[in-house]
């Protein structure tokens, strides 16, 4: 008994404020708009979301990319996904183009916090039935999360740009940092074996109360180097790295990275930087001061999480975008 | 068998960085200091947190006050609280003394996030055991944490400092809103039964379709009127209610509240108000331009609040300073 | 690979023992029957359910009303969901027209629980997804639950009643306690703006050791005067509510209430009260003898709760039934 | 750093409304007072309960007899533990002498719930840590709770009994049921290996679609017969099966169990039963009526769970209790 | 607004590496194939699993009998569980023909762990919905588990046999264990209302200090014997049972049990033991000797369990499969 | 009022059957014995357990090496756990001087699990409160668990032995694999900054189709290399890094891991190798022909751990022990 109906479902997809250009590339991508929303930060800076439409047994997926101030727009987001849960939304993804906190992934030292743990915890507890993220700091972050976790990789998208323009030189697949080599490990394989190196940051031994130097590990010497890493924060470590590889001989220095974040002075240090090709993505938004500078190229991943969203959708499978890996 | 030790208890106060002054003033009220901790915003506007000393054991009470900018101090006390979860602390409390997102208590229309019933679900998901506040903007919200929560009143503080100067005047306790009558009305019944008001929003009838009146419900002529409220953000609503008690025959307005939130142009309006006196707490930091009103009057509440530790730290009553009430 | 099928829905509604007279109106409404089952009370009286029916797969809505004995209804509600998740039931919601212990939201002393938090905890923990209720006490206790709450108006009904009877006479709307002055403000817009009064209980200053006095706050002379709550449960301070505002001059009162609790000695006390109608829905059950007062009207809501569910099936709005409000 | 202080433990005893007289009995015991609290039922029949001292940080027990109304007294219960939990209380541990909805411990049927599970799941909700009860109808039950059971055995106090007064003549145990001959093993190992048998329901063959035979398995002719159990509800089943052991050739028959239900019509059954004696215990509260019977032996359990409760208070063992059973 | 699509539910079937037969011919009744999947163990013991197609949306059902070793096989079916819930598997039932830790579902002495609660809360920890399970030792562990549980019954496959091959014949029906005459008890009626008995395992009261004796209760000579019970583990129990029974003057005994674990030296008991037929089903592999045993007949659930998967994936009735009963 | 009592408390030690000696080592410096309890297997493979004495309130640390077979022994600590939370310990530390499954932290590919992650949550639904375990494969596993993670380190104990016995050479530090060489970073700072290399596998270029080959990264020749790693499990990796290094020039190639998995066949390959010298500890067990190798030198953690123990126990500082470290 009972009154019997077909089962539709229906894919909305919305967007925090944080990065709006992305959200609304991915919606045009799969053929839809972002569903509107208001959305402003009271005076006393409590910030207040409702929607415009009807979320009702949606398949709501939730786009914010955690870019400066981070706490407001993580915060933007879970303010979201409860009222998506109270407006009783069927399935909630959250899309992390950029994942916040993701370096605080472990204590250190004692006392810290693990901070990607706990926007993990937070997500879960507004309502998060899901996440959809890009390039994790580290991959053990998928751990934090209590349910399905799409990890996509930006990575291919960042390796066909430097194969076409640069696949006929002698390369060099280069880690700014010891902790980070097997990224460039997967670069040097998908490059067709180039060698490998790293940086080793050590206190030189001639003169042990100093400083720090920055020795290069692996051979660089007469080629291109690929300077590979997930994010650029304020541009130090990887423009130190750019320098002891041109020292050491490298022909020259394109540096590849997924997540830019730019922080204050990463501009003015890649611009001055001996890299000659900065290639990041769209994962977060770039200030204009950014987008000025000659050296720098900015692909999108806007298709990438677009395809993602509709297998998600769709049950078909992420795992096929990326050969099995992930 | 086994090994046997007595058991003993270390109540430790941690602040973050949003209200030191007050987190110092309760500290010493209690004869310790803050436990010193490293809190600073990398450039890409994450937060870090560490404590210094262990905090293995001990009955953390983590003090923030939810000021401007709001979410990075939510998010401050959260990653707080999950560093002494993993540091071991036994016992979290989570102090409040103002409750960001509070007034977000319930969906005021469809689809809206209820925030202040998130708020209450992250601190317990980040490891809070219990929380502490002072007068909440409605009691219910104590029920939207699944523990303990003590909820102080700043009230008699206020109430005391209106007998004391206003006492032998003839008294109005008047709310300005409909929604909040029934704090009025403990105010009158504290004060010995004097007259009960409030400010009626309306449209004006004959006007239909033009703007908002401020009718006064009750009888205000001749009287002193002490205007109350739970806080002050902007002022509009509260000055709006003086003006109209003043055009109504009041002989003069003074206005007390508990949380002085005072977002832009709430100074300005205050000073420019018909009021006479404005009497709050310092549950929240003041600016400087605030603090030089003449007619601000800022009464501590780091005494109550500092008692309330003791109390909960040895297992005495918090009850018992508020005569059985909350 | 797999087997693959067409996903269908089955709308089933259920309903304990404590109102079966509105459910079999919902039912009907929505086009359907209540699922037929087995409940009855042994002998000691445990209670015992079982659903004659499969109900695996099927999108339930199980109606209770909280009426008197209350425990025995929250009891069996919670053993037919449990009953529900066992057998597999796709989504469970729980149907509240009246919400039991709804006035215990927060403490209002020390030491008191907070049983309405208990009560909607106690729901998800039988395994309830979702509630859907009508006029609670606070709108605040939306937030007491995990998940979301449909929270639905009957005083629009009650409003529409007002309006068609009364609304060419010269109205007031009056609040019968001074913390609920906010639904009788919603009334006085819905009304036109009419003025709006509340009845402010306090001692009597000149015999302070003695009794309380009702006080009229704001003009009810000559006026018609709409007394409104959202229930009336003994009917004590309504009644004595509207004797007040015939005594400050009233020319007559309407009480208008959503839930009509009549504990005892309501009946009489309503009969023998100085007001000409008492207009209330039959979200709980009457007795016989109240049915039989003459000053009664009953409007049902149960084309409301039935469009409702129907909304919630058919991942309709809930909202738009409202204007956008709840 | 910080503040130090030895730690106390409290010990605290409440009880509900349901059966007073053995909380009383329990407290004196232990040597200390029921802690004075409020608890009534309003008009509208929701209960109320709030403490008449701070309970903060204590050992809280408290204990309630599911008798009935049993729905009444698991409410009144499970305010009384959120309101423990919200006023501190350190440590929550919930006394059933005896547990009710124990015997709906599976689905005997399909889209049937269990209750029993239900029950322990709503405890835990309220905030309880522990259960501690007494000879449950299964031992599974135990399972049920998500922490610690401490589940008291009865039986030892009415096989002393029995021991005492029959000890000298020709005794078999007998169960009643062919589901519980568990219980009776245990008293025939107790008794020294007396004869076990029990009453197999069964259609009578020969006239297949008429009626239910109790057809006794096992040796007792000339027997003083213990027929055993967990419970006497309305005494049916006990009595019919008392007299078919004295049809069977039975010399006389003695009626133990740990609980006396006795629902309707229990007392005038067992009256005119063949039984000659009736042992029970108190953890249920008895009718004048049922006290009256000259066949009652009632044994006081309050010894047994006052040595309980101060061996969890002092961390000692309660299995020693029971010679390493349960 | 948003993108809409008709749901499709996909069934799919999973196996461990425990008793691929079963699971492949649980597939082929249901008409599709086992899920091709990596599932090896590391050199170190540890297991790996993979499967080898999107999962993602599917309606899983895991099938994993805890033959030896059980502590492999359970850990093998929670990662398989875990790597569905990462998946995205939209939901995920457990299916254990022989569920493991069965017989530990309570403490039978004191500072013992409730096993089969803890496998109960470890699947849904890992992910799991709901399981589907055969035969359970008793059947309150369907209580253990959080959520919908579907408890089937192979015993009506047993008592067919039984009918068919003994029907003629004199029976009665034995339980070789006091505890477990319930399920003797459900044959007998089976059987048309044969005479139930059990064993009662006792010291001999002439010889106290020796040893102990299996006495039968209830009238078997005569008789052919069914000796029925839910496992044969190491057989020593159900083989001097049927010794206790030709002793007693049985004509014939035939043993009946869902289970077959047949640890050491099962087999060999069986072979020498004076039983005439034993009937197990297919719920755990069996060794080559065991099937080489002549007395020895298998008969099928696949049949059964494959029936039970297609109504729970059909939204149809499980309880209906037998009757109402489970 | 109520009965009051100083607190105390116990710690008591545990320990399953994997690897009794570490834990009797353990024990022995604490000061203590292990508690004494039952463990066995069944015939069927089941485990069993129970403890011999109350534990009652005690501080329980639960010790188990995670060595082959894992998962009988993670099963068993599992069900120790559980016994403890059912027998009302106060607080259950799982102690794990090597975690299983650390290596499966992440989905390398799709629609695996994530072990690592399943594991820390099965130990938090069994009932642990608290981690404390030695140098995991990766640090990120701290945030899996949902609770205090102490995290010990022993390669302070390995590079002590290396220091005092190659300090004198010139030396280098080695990661075999490219993902670990942080953990080689940290060997060369605290041997005073020496050289750091890195295995790097990758297909022979000239070769394609054919083989992997061990490139080494950085500069050996002529040195002692100090090969580091977390773990050696069935040792190929190691012994071809050691190879491959040899090739390049090394003077000798001493290996130092913490945990000695040694699988088949590393004792073969170890002994053939052509390193000088195998540095582990005792954090797993080792055979008999393992420990008989000439060149395997084991140093023990037991004095780590139990003042790791102690610290907890008392409060006092683990991040003390390791100079602010984790």
């Amino acid at each position: 008994m009972g009154i019997h109906k077909t089962t539709e479902k229906n894919l909305m997809v919305f967007s925090g404020r944080a990065h709006p250009a992305l959200a609304d590339e991915v919606a045009e991508e799969l053929g839809t708009d972002l569903v509107p929303m208001q959305a402003h930060t009271f005076a006393n800076s409590e910030i207040y979301v409702r929607f415009d439409e009807s979320v009702r047994g949606c398949d709501a997926f939730v786009i914010q990319s955690h870019t400066a101030p981070v706490n407001e727009w993580i915060m933007e987001q879970l303010i979201m996904v409860d009222a998506l849960k109270r407006g009783s939304a069927k399935r909630i993804t959250v899309v992390l183009p950029f994942y916040g906190y993701a370096r605080q992934d472990k204590k250190h030292r004692g006392r810290e916090p693990i901070s990607a743990r706990l926007i993990a915890d937070m997500f879960k507890t507004a309502g998060a039935d899901r996440l959809l993220t890009v390039d994790l700091h580290t991959a053990q972050i998928q751990g934090f999360f209590d349910g399905p976790v799409d990890h996509l990789m930006a990575t291919p998208i960042l390796s066909k740009h430097i194969k076409e323009n640069y696949g006929d030189r002698k390369l060099a697949v280069v880690s700014p940092d010891a902790g980070r080599i097997k990224v460039a490990e997967w670069w040097s394989n998908k490059l067709g074996g180039v060698p490998l190196a790293f940086i080793h940051k050590t206190r030189d031994v001639t003169r042990p109360n100093e400083s720090v130097a920055n020795r290069v590990v692996g051979e660089v010497e007469g080629r291109t180097c690929i300077l590979v890493d997930d994010m650029i924060d304020s541009g130090g470590t990887i423009c130190q790295a750019a320098e002891a590889l041109m020292k050491d001989g490298a022909n020259e220095v394109v540096i590849a990275a997924t997540h830019a974040i730019f922080s204050e002075p990463a501009v003015e240090r890649l611009t001055n930087s001996v890299a000659t090709e900065v290639v990041v993505t769209n994962t977060l938004p770039l200030s204009e001061e950014a987008l000025a500078m000659d050296k720098l190229t900015q692909l999108s991943i806007a298709p990438l999480i677009s395809r993602a969203i509709r297998e998600v959708f769709e049950d078909g499978s992420v795992t096929s975008m990326f050969e099995g890996r992930a």
